[in-house]
């Protein structure tokens, strides 16, 4: 069966893809809309842990809807969640036997409910699994200290592609450079470099 | 990292235990009452699927509580609740670094709320794991069909282990056989027998 995985080269999508390979023929998947080139570190940390990758087109309108809301809130949790639902929509209409994500039991964003797990089922006739979901941080933690090879620094240093990448940029073009730290608070990200 | 897996025999923690052992070193151990030898079948089915067995001790007053629970209720959800709660106490308390279930996304019962997950994790200083809480009903179905080979039949006919066996033997003997057709409504189980 082929899976179809979002993937944004960071801990959690890995581990998630690691996890699927057991059963599925697995693709990951970065979403872009074509704001920047930032889906090429995913293609790249892709590679290097083995995965085939795909790129997935994002539509314009959604980031700029996302884009208002993040001004509009001062903080990204509702921009992200409505960036990933419409990356899963798109992924699942996309051709898969299964789609997945990474999010995890602890997250608080983006999360995906048992109702919108089901209803994207029904509507799209595919499996939507999330692989990481009945794991803790803690778990997660001591699984990518044994599996990973990592590189993790600060969210604007470091080369990744989840949504975050593109929305800052096209904040930055709308509003300025400043209206990033205004809005995404400074935290720490990893970048999956290679499996041990 | 050694994980032990609450294991029954049937396809979800067979499941369970196939993606587990992508990471971590794991046990099958089967909690037992002592009230019948039924865990010996998940022990034979962990056999035919390649892992290591434990039988779990489960104090028989849990089991009494729980068959005074089917009667009052008659119906046997709440009583299956007790009974996993306790096991999953007892096996957090065993010594593994982790501890899982077969519980699924659309179970009804047992279910592990993200509160309990974190108490069981908190008071144990083990990472607790829901391996199959992010899949679907019919994407364990699809994954059974590609991976398990399993027996199917009437609950009262499949040897397997889980705990609605040594419930039904006590409320057999506690209230005659009559009594587990009032309690237990008629539904198919699994047994696995190998994997593919």
């Amino acid at each position: 069966m082929r899976l179809g995985l979002l993937y944004s080269g960071g801990k959690d999508s890995t581990l998630a893809a690691l996890l699927c390979a057991e059963f599925y023929d697995v693709t990951l998947v970065t979403g872009s809309f074509g704001i920047t080139d930032d889906w090429q570190h995913a293609r790249d940390a892709a590679e290097s842990v083995g995965f085939e990758h795909e790129r997935l087109d994002l539509e314009r309108e959604v980031a700029e809807e996302a884009v208002d809301r993040l001004v509009a809130d001062g903080f990204p949790r509702n921009a992200i969640q409505h960036v990933h639902e419409h990356a899963l929509e798109q992924l699942a209409a996309s051709g898969f036997d299964a789609i997945a994500d990474g999010t995890r039991r602890d997250d608080r964003v983006p999360t995906v409910s048992r109702a919108q797990a089901q209803s994207l089922e029904d509507r799209h006739d595919v499996d939507y699994i999330a692989p990481l979901s009945g794991f803790g941080r803690g778990a997660v933690d001591r699984l990518v200290e044994a599996e990973l090879d990592v590189t993790i620094g600060p969210s604007e240093e470091i080369r990744r592609a989840d949504y975050e990448a593109e929305l800052r940029a096209l904040l930055a073009e709308q509003r300025g450079t400043d209206a990033i730290e205004e809005v995404f608070p400074a935290h720490d990200q990893t970048y999956v470099t290679g499996v041990r």
